[in-house]
């Protein structure tokens, strides 16, 4: 196993890892948002490395240090994710023609798998958390002599993160904002300083889930480690940042902003509907930041939201636009008191339908301790067009004599 | 009223229509999909219209029609639709600085109505349908004297859409096959004109769906009209295509395909997974096509799959990525068959635990004539990871004793 020094990384590193990507690894495009710009009274743009190569910008780092190794053709490298560093790993190792070997914990979804396996990486399952599939890659890839390619502390996988920034720079030479999802820190470290090296105008703030905010506490200091963490944003879930993305952090970030979860899911149907672009909850935490109400020093500026990566299984979409339903009013539930006698089921029916609400479920509910005896309780869940027409439901319901609990 | 004239169209027209579109309309991305590619064992490209503004290609129709009237400031233009035709409408009327009045029936979702109205165009609600509301606009059109804009049956309107069609040749000189989703046909017609005109051996087939072929049902000869219609894809649910798109798609289409409306599903589903693109179900039927197994005319050829929109309720995403769960095999659901006594669902509950399934809805069921006094039926449904995975659940419920109906 290599092991890395602190050596000061360079602009030209950075310029460097771009020429060895081009012909692999996507410029990805940058699209202007009228509604996003609209929202946020700005003017938005979205850095889409939704639409990079293996569906994240993880692909960068990978392939600037695998491109790098003085290797023959006999070598393998090692790595553990269960993410998109996975990925990147397989697709960058296959480009130069050496074997991978990923290591995951025994619980991963098989979709990730597939996808790490469909680049043509090995795939060993071990240990039920993240820890024992570390270690026991760092055990065989020193038993084996491997190279660990490790999934950010390391200059030359911030150094091929940093290309983002150049694309950014390039294609919106006045941007004044930059907002870089945030978790082990490679990426932020390389955004900031390929753009301060560039032009120290441009803020550049890193955008971190409330519920794993590691790089907000270490941020100034030295790297923290959190207790615990829980967020939906998986991509960015870390406990502790690595002791070389927090030094560029802390030199060249201007900020680290926070949004919470429904921030990120509500960011995630947003893009869904107006952007009609696919990101995963990592990805979408720098346009939660600029779409919530908090941070005011964002407002009306040009920015650059970096949607981070796409990898979101489609069983969780399904339960984000299930729950945004619920909370944007798409979706009610109402629990009506009916007297249990034939034909109070069609009184409560005739009145959805003449409101207009789409019956998605129903359940009779007759064990309940605060009904009386000839009491059930009817749970319904309608469509409706929005808190409005919800309101209105509920209104005719209650108007017509019935009990809405 | 205008009332319009079967001159013949010519290249010209169409690259006219493109200049008029420049600045106002994107030049949408043609990404190449790896993906596809592989599934389908060619080369396959995705035109991303649905990127375009107002979400669909329909805007560059409405676009060239309304910069070539010869109008005053204070003239009007009318149009009916509950769909994509009428943001096309809306948004370039207001490009125009002229005032849009688009007629929709009734029930049209609130997200409709306010998509069309936040691009500044008057929506008038009326009828219960949608030729009662055409009824009211062309009446209304012709008593204020205004300038109706039809959705597809007008050369000035096929020669926008056919736009898309310089741009796929320009893009990909060496394209084989394009496929395009044909409703109304002004699409088709168009695409299919430009691209024959500039180049006889690319083969352009149009796509629709199977419960609403009527495109299909017309080729070779005149327009028919289908009695009735059921598809998911309401963008191309059209029961009579135009008498001017037939006469362009009879002499320049290579043929008519169809596709189901779980075709389409399961190609909005894999858009979402392996593109991270939003397309509605209208959209992509041309993938759908070319992911199918029917039609093997179109493997491994170098192929264009038109993305024509991606304006998709989210509440129609989230019954579409149920569906597909189910139909995939991700989500199971089991009736087992229970003594009806403490401890039977812990029993149940430790095999689901045991074989990594995950429950996200469960149900007892007491009242079935099958049952006797002494039992319940349990419903329940469960996140796998896959078929397989569901396979083992099943068996080690069935063969832990347990009866599954």
């Amino acid at each position: 196993m290599r092991s890395y020094t602190y050596c000061i990384m360079r602009l030209q590193d950075i310029k460097q890892a771009r020429e060895r990507l081009k012909g692999t690894v996507h410029h990805t495009p940058l699209e202007h948002s009228e509604t996003f710009s609209r929202m946020s009274g700005g003017d938005v743009y979205l850095k889409c490395e939704n639409l990079q190569k293996t569906g994240s910008f993880k692909v960068r780092g990978a392939f600037n240090k695998i491109a790098k190794l003085d290797l023959d053709k006999s070598a393998k490298v090692y790595s553990c994710s269960a993410g998109n560093h996975a990925q990147g790993v397989a697709y960058a190792a296959a480009k130069r023609g050496i074997e991978a070997v990923i290591y995951m914990p025994l619980a991963t979804p098989i979709a990730k798998i597939s996808a790490t396996e469909g680049y043509g990486a090995k795939v060993v399952l071990h240990g039920d958390v993240f820890d024992d599939a570390k270690a026991r890659a760092v055990n065989d890839c020193a038993a084996e002599n491997g190279i660990f390619i490790p999934p950010f502390d390391d200059e030359d996988i911030i150094a091929g993160q940093g290309t983002v920034g150049l694309e950014i720079l390039e294609d919106l030479p006045n941007v004044e904002t930059v907002l870089v999802p945030a978790g082990g820190g490679g990426l932020l470290a390389g955004v900031a300083y390929a753009i301060k090296s560039l032009n120290k105008n441009v803020k550049v703030y890193g955008v971190q889930a409330a519920g794993a905010a590691a790089v907000a506490a270490s941020f100034g200091g030295s790297p923290q480690t959190l207790d615990k963490i829980f967020t939906i944003a998986d991509g960015i879930a870390v406990k502790r940042p690595g002791d070389i993305t927090m030094k560029y952090i802390n030199e060249y970030a201007d900020g680290i902003l926070t949004v919470t979860d429904d921030e990120i899911a509500s960011a995630i149907i947003a893009l869904i509907e107006r952007a009609k672009e696919i990101v995963e909850p990592a990805g979408a935490a720098g346009l939660a930041a600029i779409l919530c109400d908090r941070y005011k020093q964002l407002r009306g500026k040009k920015t650059v939201c970096l949607l981070s990566g796409g990898n979101i299984d489609v069983s969780f979409v399904h339960k984000i636009i299930e729950k945004g339903l619920v909370s944007r009013g798409r979706q009610i539930r109402l629990s009506v008191v009916l007297s249990d006698k034939p034909g109070s089921l069609e009184g409560v029916s005739g009145i959805l339908a003449k409101t207009g609400a789409n019956v998605i479920a129903i359940q009779y509910d007759r064990v309940n301790a605060e009904l009386s005896l000839n009491e059930t309780i009817l749970h319904i869940t309608c469509e409706v067009s929005g808190a409005e027409h919800g309101k209105r439901v509920f209104e005719a319901i209650r108007n017509a004599g019935y009990v809405l609990l």
